[in-house]
């Protein structure tokens, strides 16, 4: 299934090789692998992995994985300042304090546009096996996941269990909703009308920004977007425009649209037997969460059986509150990292 | 501010003079009025206001209007049988019984495509009081608005208090939720993605789309279109497109571009101080409705005083509720009509 291009698999590419450090100092690392992949839906491919690595040598690795826009630069370090996706979450006095865990991230295979083929979450599972094979990291501490991540993790865990102690899987089930999925669907067809206008990144902005509605909750819209619409050359324009517009438009710079368009699919690809995921998983739920409802998540615990522990968050920022709770989210790492005990 | 023609509102045109009938039977009649209306937001426009009004002649109004694709003809009857927008709600042992009450509704003035101007949801009021003039209906034994109806009441009320005894008013609030604007706003653009080339009705069919996700509930979509997704042509098709496909093309092939683009923005412009609502009023509200939460409603009903009163129902058919749980609104309406007693 996973077919390790091993002239290369031993030898990652270092892009900086960190400089002579203490051992308790952070320090980071990028890397790039390419290998060979089967994809279940598309064949063998050849791709080019890229990760990041930030923390000592010898601490335990923790992968750290996203929602289909993150990537492999989680948080910012000495080598590579600018803010990470997930930069509230990874720092000294956190759970993943890079001076005690090593952060090991990714860039979601086809998020960088050239892989235009049906992406299944199983395929990100089998990718991140190759390089922890390629990186010589045996096992991790622990894989945690929010949102994509959390279904790339439960992959992980199905396909490659002796890869990891622990999951931690955050506003993420078994399968998408089916109204989730419509959304997404939509979102796409807002592409591919763009696409047929010549106009592909209106097309993209415009499903960003029917995405960012899916991901925040009425109650942030109302306290932040009370205000009166405006009449600007004889159209409405609502409160909440400004701020989307911007949203779409900085999506559109960082995004190729073919990356969006089969990461989203690869997303409502998503399908396991949660019985298949056999490590301890600490399911975490947002109520409130517009595409991932709280009740499957519930579902999603129940097929675990003793494997499986849930926590449920209340956040008025609803899908995105992993990005957003970070101390509240630190706080449920603190303790699922801790239950795992020294058995790595 | 209302400017009736009054050459023509006095001698509104029939388009079908009913044939001599008992006084209980239904009968149903279409007219025609042209009136020159002041608009809020864009001065004097000459429109041309459609109605039909079904039962008999000496029988109480109910002055009946529905969402933004709703139309004058709300239910069948011998001279127009096809099947009517609210066909559920007006029949024969129903509350709005043809044989004991008339039923009237209209194209809202936008309707037809050719107003290409905002319109304020207080402007379908007035259009509705030049309408009552016309036909000589000096009050209505009730207003029953679902939707964008309900808002149009509510200004009919603050506005021509004297036109009615008592308001129904289903899914509408005294202002529209930040987060239901946004998403109208991003199905404007929709359209205007689609205006960009020659693909305006793609653009609208996809409004519609989205828009029917704000309809609809999550709860429905989960047992509907439970099915794994398809790959078609190498794109992962989700079980609900082919039903969203539909529903788009339906909506395109009856509904002008501009008729939907003026009518959503009129929703963004609905504001009224709900004190000014100086009529017994009925609010009823749908928990799990996205485009209006109940929230809202409750602020709605506080503000009415010792005229409002609150029904709450609970449906997997969220804002779309009064369309669906027909039995249950016809109760409703049952108490609220028999509660304006004989003072008509």
């Amino acid at each position: 299934m996973r077919l390790v291009n091993t002239a290369t698999a031993t030898a990652p590419r270092f892009d900086e090789a960190a400089s002579p450090t203490p051992a308790s100092r952070a320090r980071a690392m990028r890397g790039e692998l390419p290998v060979a992949l089967a994809l279940r839906h598309a064949g063998v491919h050849t791709l080019t992995l890229r990760y990041e690595l930030q923390g000592p040598g010898d601490a335990p690795v923790v992968f750290l994985a996203g929602g289909i826009s993150a990537h492999r630069h989680a948080a910012a370090s000495v080598e590579f300042p600018e803010a990470g996706w997930a930069n509230a979450l990874v720092g000294a006095g956190r759970t993943l304090d890079p001076a005690r865990v090593r952060v090991l991230a990714f860039d979601f295979i086809g998020a960088d546009g050239t892989l235009d083929a049906p992406i299944d979450p199983a395929d990100q599972a089998d990718a991140i096996a190759a390089l922890l094979d390629a990186l010589d990291i045996p096992r991790l501490r622990a894989f945690v996941g929010y949102s994509y991540g959390a279904l790339v993790g439960q992959h992980l865990a199905a396909r490659h269990r002796q890869r990891l102690e622990r999951l931690v899987a955050v506003s993420g089930a078994h399968r998408p909703h089916p109204f989730a999925s419509a959304w997404r669907a939509l979102q796409r067809h807002a592409v591919a009308l763009g696409q047929l206008q010549c106009a592909e990144q209106q097309g993209l902005s415009l499903a960003r920004q029917f995405a960012m509605l899916s991901y925040r909750t009425p109650e942030e819209f109302g306290e932040r977007f009370d205000a009166a619409p405006e009449l600007v050359n004889g159209r409405v324009r609502v409160a909440a425009e400004d701020y989307l517009d911007a949203a779409g438009a900085q999506y559109v710079a960082r995004t190729p649209v073919t990356a969006f368009l089969r990461l989203s699919e690869s997303i409502d690809l998503h399908r396991i037997d949660p019985a298949t995921i056999a490590v301890p998983t600490t399911v975490v739920a947002v109520e409130g969460d517009r595409l991932v409802p709280l009740a499957d998540l519930v579902t999603l615990v129940e097929g675990l059986g003793p494997n499986g522990h849930l926590r449920v968050l209340r956040s008025p920022y609803g899908h995105d509150a992993f990005l957003k709770e970070t101390d509240r989210i630190d706080a449920i790492l603190a303790t699922a990292l801790r239950s795992t005990g020294d058995t790595a």
